[in-house]
């Protein structure tokens, strides 16, 4: 009976996979990305030409967002600032050339700076935050209540490649071509042209 | 033409994001939510009030699941008991007040104990079993059809905060005032306040 | 007000529980997959009895992959082929009664083999091949724009278990009767019947 049911529905597929050709999907696609883009773009403090944002991006505080041009934000990502230091504003840059890759998640109440031609994997995370200070009292207290506290921002140079599953935590300089190797945490400064791994990140190649 | 489209439906995007306001479709997520809880909350055990659970979430056999007040489930969080245990049944118990990030995973055969305040990120894994035991003869096997096996269930604490990406892995019991950093595998037992980061992970603080 | 919205909607969901019980969303969930793999895999170099391919998934380049009998993709998962090295196609072969959770990803430009009765988590990432090879000239462009290079291939064997949020990078070996843990990073060749975890990942336990 199953077996039927299969059967039926996979060539049911197989029929479909004539009338609804993949590159149809790619374009509805591409349109749904165009259009989503514009329905957040006027939201930024600037959003460049040509940079895009896939469907099922999600947007915190985008006024404090600057995002340069020929960028591409693929499905999922969400980048969420909070305006929560008193005399002083949150903000996210973004260069140009940059290709953010599936579920990054940017997360911002001090500064975020990111230079030209970011690649990023999947499930990155790039933080200048943390739910509260480490003391004693604090650790008494639910951690969704601690009052969010940056370390200082997050900036990372140009021609920089992150790999998958990465979390870039607060205070943290990441010079110009370097790369993370992925599931790796960055607490540390990385100079230029470096290639860095492991929890925490440590420098395995410099060039 | 490709840019003829890009402008054409980008400014489409701008005209519906008049139409459609942020605060609006919020509203609706915030209404999917309550109904997907309700769909869901009468099969659990016990449902506390005021928790709710996002659209995307998928629970297996919820009647093994109590669950607190206050409790936040985000999207696409799952929970998956299985009863393999002879003259054992398995259970998740959750306090009050948790707050569960996006794309969690909790998975029990056994027994997962969290207390209150719990805060997790996005993509944490929870499991208190594993696909058979090491040893030769079951390595021979295909993964999928080892019989599922509990070292010991997981137990959590109140006022913990576990980082995006962490795993915790069967037979571990974490303490309260814990934090767990970004990436982290629990494969031991962590005291009452404590950091902790690594795979596995190590105690990098405690007060 | 708030309140009032919940309850309204939360009772709502109570009733639609009894109107669409959980195994007709289970039913229609079936259907779907059965409907996507028929989509699917006329395009594939070939396709296995029984094998399907849940809603969500993602193929680049079909052509060049090949997959047996009784394997199961869960949603989300991506097979991205790229043929970019000249007098060399690439290929992906997957033997029989594999199953991929979900959000896999799996990217080929060289050659990607694995044997049967593979399960993996959720997350895992099997790469051949990187953006562009470690030299200071490379570094200096784009890594978008470097061109893909692949060390070696990845070679996975029989009864393999791979945990949540694994990455598997080039040049790998993988033998028969391995365990990966949760979290770890592959970068060298695993011999057979090996527990391995890590970044990288090294050998924990050999029977």
């Amino acid at each position: 009976m199953i077996n039927l049911f299969k059967i039926l529905f996979f060539n049911l597929g197989r029929i479909l996979s004539f009338l609804y050709p993949k590159t149809l999907s790619q374009v509805i696609e591409s349109i749904l990305a165009y259009t989503y883009t514009g329905v957040h773009a006027r939201f930024f403090n600037s959003w460049g030409s040509y940079s895009s944002m896939a469907w099922g991006c999600r947007v915190t505080n985008p006024q404090y967002i600057s995002v340069g041009n020929n960028n591409v934000f693929l499905r999922n990502t969400a980048i969420t600032v909070t305006p929560v230091q008193p005399d002083h504003s949150p903000s996210v840059t973004i260069g140009n050339n940059c290709h953010f890759g599936i579920r990054n998640h940017l997360t911002c109440i001090n500064r975020i700076v990111i230079g030209d031609n970011l690649l990023t994997g999947a499930y990155v995370l790039i933080s200048d935050n943390s739910h509260g200070t480490i003391e004693r009292e604090i650790l008494d207290t639910a951690p969704f209540d601690r009052p969010l506290v940056s370390k200082g921002g997050v900036y990372i140079g140009n021609n920089v490649w992150i790999g998958d599953k990465v979390s870039i935590l607060p205070n943290v300089h990441i010079g110009n071509n370097v790369i993370i190797g992925a599931n790796s945490v960055v607490t540390n400064d990385i100079p230029d042209n470096c290639v860095t791994a492991g929890i925490p990140a440590k420098i395995i190649k410099q060039l």
